[in-house]
C-alpha cells in the first residue's frame, strides 16, 4: 500500500538558494505518513487513543538529495510503510520531480509511551493490526 | 573546533504530543551549522562569492532519537565538523538535555553550483581552505 | 477572482494544544497568494524578472482567529485580491472550517525593489497590467 | 515590563529574496511572548493548569513591516504586554535591526478554554492575577 501525493513547492519552502529548505522535506514526510494512516481510517490521535501512546514517534530518519526542487515546481511523494520489526517500523519515502527521484528518506517509528527510564518514553511493541494493515501485499 | 548553542525549546517547535516536531531538529542543526561557520569569519553568502557556489547544500542526512525534549527545556547544541572528503564533508550535531544526549544526527554537505546534467546540482571537490578552518585539531 | 485552496491541517501544524500553531496559517496566506499568481501565469520569480523587484513583499498583515483548527481537520482558505492602491496591494484571506469561517487575514504587499533609504527596499507603483489580471469584475 | 531578546537571522528563515520569510515574525512573537511568561515564573503549561485553559490563544495579530532583514542580520525583538481588557490583553513586539525599527507587530490573546459554542473556544476572564504580574508600572 502507498500513498502518493503530489504538490506544489511554494515560496516559503525554499531558502535564499531559491531551492528547498531541506528540513521542509521532513515536513513533508511526516504529512505523508498522516495521510497514510488515513487511508486506513487512522490518525495520530485514534492511535494514541486505541494503545495508550503520545504518537508514533521518531527514533530514526534520514534523506538523500539526488537533485533540487524550487519554488514553482511540482512535486510528488510517495510513501509506503516496511520494514516491520517487534519495536519499529519504517516508512520510506520518494519524492519525484517531473518522473525523476530527487530525495529519498525514511522514518523509523515507534509505538510510543510515557514511563521509560529517567523520562525517556518507552516504545510499545507494534499491534499486530497495525501491521497487517500496513503491510504490503 | 566546535560550536555549543543552548536555547530553549519554545511552544511552537512542539507539536500536538507536546515534544519538539522532528523537522525542527534539522532546522537547528541548519542554524548551529551557520553559526559554527561564522565563528571562522564566513557564511553561506560568503562561501557562494567565493567559490560560486550556491551554497553548501545537503546531500545526506540523518538523526537518531534517544529522547524527547519539551517545551520549556533548556538543550544545547554541540556541532563539529568532520569527515571530510573530496566532494563533501559532515556536520556532526549532538542534542543535550540536562547534560544528557537527546538526539545525534548529522548533515552531509556539498559545495553545490550549478551545472549538473539534467538540472542537477554539481559538487565541486570541498576547497582546501574550508578544510583548513574546520579541520579538528 | 478567487482561489479555493482545500487542504488537512497536518499533525506538525499543531502546537502542544493541539490546534494550528498560528504562524502557520500566515505560510498558507502567502502559498495561497502564490497558487493565485499561477492562477493568471504568474509567480514571484515572473514578477522579479517583468519588473526588477526582489518579490511582492509585505508591508503590512493581518489576523483575526474565530475558531480553532486542529490536526485532521478540512480546511478551505479563499484568497482573492482587492484594495488596490498606488503603492500597494490587499490580498484577503478567509479559512473555512465545516463552512464557517475560522480565521479572517490579510497580506498588504508591494512591488519591493532595492533602493530604498538606509539599506530599505523601495515600492514601486502597482502595474496597470498587475491590476487588470486581478481586479474583481 | 519589557523582555528583549537578540538573535541571529539564519538561513532557513529566508526566502528565496534572501529576506526573512514574513510568517516567521509571528513565530519570534510567540517565542518572545514565551520568554516573556518566563520572566515571572510563568509558561503556557502553568497557566493551563492553573486556569484550566489549552493556552493564551490568539484572537487577533498582525505586523507591518518597515525594512527587511536579511541572512546574518543581528535583530533585536522587544515584548512588552499591554492593552489589557476583561477578555483579552495585547503583546506588543518590535523588532530592531541596527538600531532601527524594522517590524512592528501584535498579538491579541485570550484565556482560551473548551466549552465555547460550535466547538469554539470560550474565553475566560484574565485573571487578576496575571494582569498584575505583566501591567506596567
Amino acid at each position: 500500500m502507498e500513498n502518493r501525493w503530489t504538490f506544489t513547492v511554494e515560496w516559503g519552502d525554499c531558502d535564499a538558494a531559491g531551492i528547498v529548505f531541506y528540513p521542509n522535506y521532513f515536513r513533508w514526510f511526516d504529512a505523508a505518513f498522516q495521510k497514510l494512516l488515513r487511508l486506513r481510517g487512522l490518525s495520530q490521535r485514534e492511535l494514541g487513543a486505541r494503545y495508550g501512546i503520545i504518537g508514533t514517534g521518531l527514533i530514526d530518519c534520514g534523506a538523500r538529495f539526488k537533485g533540487p526542487a524550487a519554488y514553482g515546481d511540482e512535486v510528488e511523494l510517495a510513501t509506503r510503510i516496511e520494514g516491520f520489526e517487534p519495536l519499529s517500523f519504517t516508512a520510506r519515502h520518494t519524492v519525484f520531480k517531473a518522473g525523476r527521484v530527487i530525495v529519498e528518506g525514511f522514518e523509523k517509528r515507534a509505538f510510543l509511551a510515557p514511563g521509560g527510564s529517567e523520562g525517556r518514553l518507552k516504545a510499545l511493541t507494534v499491534p499486530e493490526e497495525f501491521r497487517c494493515l500496513f503491510k504490503s501485499a
